[in-house]
């Protein structure tokens, strides 16, 4: 058995049996194996950044490692934005980076680089495999170790001759590794915590699932504790029937009263809130003077049961409170944020996915929605503009009988384009509203922000995206997917509901007014 | 003054007045300094890959280093198969990343990582500045760095306080690095080495010059040496009235009779011949047995002043043989691989930029433009693909005054088809001929070679592009660029003059038939 059938068998044994990929020639066997073991599925992407964001959406919605196939490391510097977002989003990846074969990287040919250099940016485990028989048993660890810390990224660099070298045999999976255990001190101490005079608890990672959320919910009702979600989670359920919670703001002025008078910060799988940004003058520790840190469970811990033993100790008898059913009016008029907001809430099917990356043009998408159809939302993890395409396609992979809409601003879309062609060859059920505000409006924002006082004519030209303008209805024709423009609410809502009933992707650009 | 301002004043000085940027929150200060060095001009592109190939493009027919603008580690991540690109064709370039305020990364904010494990995958040079007061030698430095080797990538990471701080000052120029000269024994010995039995003379980097060509014609008259060229040249110029050579073949099978009988092989300014990937059984040391190698300059060397020197000692009344005007038959009927090349020798306007990226569909091209108006060709120097549009898009940026003809295959062209809309927004004298086949062509022919026999369903379906089709005048006029589709050769002929005849970028998307 050569390596790569050893490889891809181990993948699927272990459970890993989707592989997004951007083959080259040092990957022609993997890529011939795919006929030798067809329990794995391959999806072609048209560049690299779509495979490993797509992976990274499949992970938040699968809850288990999908594998990524990439050539040598360009392959992998054009997919590394997307996996430092699956980093910072703790999802678990396994990426296969094809290298030269072991003999020839003497000769320095063109393609030729430092691997480890870039992996090791990303990565919480590298490893180069060096003969086809142990090429299992690293496909087997490669998996094992995507699982720790609570979900990371781990790289096997597959050199050419151990791909296509035989003597090579599947490994037994290592199994998965769980997650730590919040120990019983702990529990006592945040039981003293959460009945505090003011205590914020501040959810992350696995505490926006549904029973964590339940039982953050029963720990604020029983203790007056005030109960925040991080400000850009990697998976977070919403809607009608679910606790809800309000994320941390962007803007570090805007937290200021989220944690104003707060005595005790209780970290529940979530850092503690800093500004996204430095700007001069301007605060970056975000927990308030005097107010005391401390860890309910980290990453990597199990952070849903340590909230319900809390929960069990401070609240035994008190129920959560779910979100009631609750939807904005149907917009009508203009375009913008608002009615764009309300537009989507109104037209969300029950157990939608609804990935976030609208930057500027999402500030009003949370209240629209917390009374929305139930959905599980996607956000940007890692501030790497570019992945809400790519996220979208790997989530729609992991959950064909859900309905994927992405809503994605225009300038962040442009990095990561190509994923539409991928959602056209596997007919994926993701709805896109394009949002077309002609600019990078964050920057606008952000240039006030930093000080920049008055900015000139060729600073403000740098964030202009309206010469020439962008025809994203054109672009997604043009990559076969069915496409219109809307300029109206009323026009967008119905277009939504068109394109959620009608299966396969659809691509709707809404044209912004500035709001 | 601030750090960004002494920064950008520092680079015009130093001769760097070009900067292709995509910029984000931490570059804001940069983008605002814009307005006070209105020297410095400012090309923005909507993904990092488009403006480190347009810096490469540059450098390589300005002859000096673009600067760069990208946002952290995910944006040098996103620039990096260009800048792999980039240092294989020594292009000098100053990459600017852009970084959270030295005070801020304790907190890891999601942007934050390590920068430098990146950087080092393809600079010559790393340096991350400290202090305001530093910024304007630290920015010298990297403009002197940058021409260092034969042309390198310096990165200076710059924190998002060091360019907002105040008490910066700009630097004197450091000047330039000189070629390193080769020694007067190096002569003496390759005097012998051109005269004995069967010599090689194999030309790479500026030997590729018309200055460079000029003397290895003369050694070649003088000695009977056979001359060849690297396989895939950063610029090398072409046509009638400058002294023609071959290329090293892409196929390893192709490179044997070239280098078939050769005794002695004289390397000026390229590497030893070796294959570009290594394929199970197949040779991949490309220098015959028996055949000893000696070099003539190194990168980093005067190989130019090296071969007038060999010339003058060797063939010191021998004129240079140069190529007479030739062109092939207007071509017409179906378009495929010979018929393309035709179109492009018979309408290339004299001193064009040509670049070649169009992998399989290439093959004929160098037969028929040997003849073809003069001109400068510029080819995928690392094997990441997706450099074609970018690298043409900086070369029409240094180059104004000359048509800059693309030739572009289809996959290859997804990575960074955002190239396109800064062509329109820069109005760039760029004609693309978009070469259609819908597949990855280049990985079938791969796929054979490596030893895969009989690719399954599965397999080929990896290389497939045409489900769905891709449409890349529809993309074209999407991002506004003038874009036609054409069938036949002569459409294609009557296209392309009207497209070098108009300013501003034009796309003709030829729909090839396989060959």
């Amino acid at each position: 058995m050569i390596g790569a059938v050893a490889l891809i068998t181990t993948l699927v044994d272990s459970g890993v049996d989707v592989c997004f990929m951007n083959p080259g020639t040092s990957e022609m066997h993997f890529v011939q194996s795919l006929d030798t073991v067809p329990k794995m599925r391959a999806v072609l992407a048209l560049f690299e950044g779509v495979a490993t964001g797509a992976a990274d959406g499949y992970a938040r919605i699968a809850g288990k490692p999908a594998a990524v196939l990439l050539h040598l490391g360009p392959g992998l510097g054009n997919g590394l934005a997307n996996l430092h977002n699956a980093r910072r989003a703790h999802s678990p990846l396994v990426c296969v980076v094809g290298a030269h074969a072991t003999y020839h990287e003497r000769f320095d040919p063109p393609l030729q680089s430092d691997i480890h250099t870039i992996a090791r940016n990303a990565s919480g485990w590298v490893h180069t495999s060096g003969h086809p028989r142990e090429i299992g048993a690293d496909a087997a660890l490669a998996v094992a170790a995507a699982s720790g810390n609570g979900g990371q990224i781990a790289t096997l660099v597959l050199p050419a001759d151990v791909s296509w070298g035989d003597g090579a045999q599947p490994a037994a999976p290592w199994g998965v590794l769980r997650a730590v255990p919040v120990a019983d001190r702990v529990i006592d101490h945040a039981v003293e915590v959460a009945s505090a005079a003011s205590c914020v608890l501040l959810l992350g990672g696995a505490a926006l699932s549904e029973a964590g959320l339940r039982a953050a919910s029963r720990i604020a009702a029983a203790t007056g504790t005030r109960v925040l979600a991080e400000g850009f989670p990697a998976r977070m359920e919403r809607g009608a029937g679910v606790a809800g919670v309000t994320r941390v703001a962007y803007l570090a002025e805007a937290v200021e009263p989220q944690l104003a008078g707060a005595t005790d910060l209780l970290l529940a799988g979530a850092p503690a809130p800093a500004a996204f940004f430095a700007y001069p003058g301007r605060a970056d520790d975000l927990v308030p003077d005097g107010c005391a840190t401390h860890v309910l469970a980290a990453p990597g811990q199990d952070v849903v049961a340590a909230l319900e033993a809390l929960a069990d100790r401070v609240a035994s008898r008190i129920e959560p409170e779910l979100a009631a059913p609750s939807l904005p009016a149907s917009p009508s008029g203009r375009l913008d944020a608002r009615s764009l907001a309300a537009a989507i809430a109104i037209t969300l099917p029950e157990h939608a996915i609804l990935v976030d990356e609208a930057v500027t043009a999402s500030f009003p998408l949370p209240d629209a929605t917390a009374g929305a159809a139930r959905h599980s939302l996607l956000t940007l993890t890692g501030g790497a503009i570019g992945q809400g395409l790519p996220v979208a396609t790997g989530a729609a992979v992991a959950a064909p009988d859900r309905q994927v809409v992405c809503v994605q601003a225009d300038g962040s879309a442009m990095y990561t384009i190509q994923a539409l062609w991928t959602q056209a060859r596997e007919q994926l059920n993701v709805t896109t509203v394009l949002i077309n505000n002609a600019s990078y409006a964050i920057l606008r924002l952000e240039l006030d922000r930093v000080g920049a006082a008055g900015p000139g004519d060729r600073a403000r030209d740098m964030l202009d995206l309206g010469r020439p303008e962008l025809d994203f209805a054109t672009l997604a024709r043009g990559m076969g997917v069915d496409a219109v423009r809307v300029t109206t609410a009323s026009a967008l809502v119905a277009e939504l509901r068109r394109a959620v009933e009608e299966p396969g992707p659809h691509l709707i650009e809404a044209m912004l007014v500035p709001g």
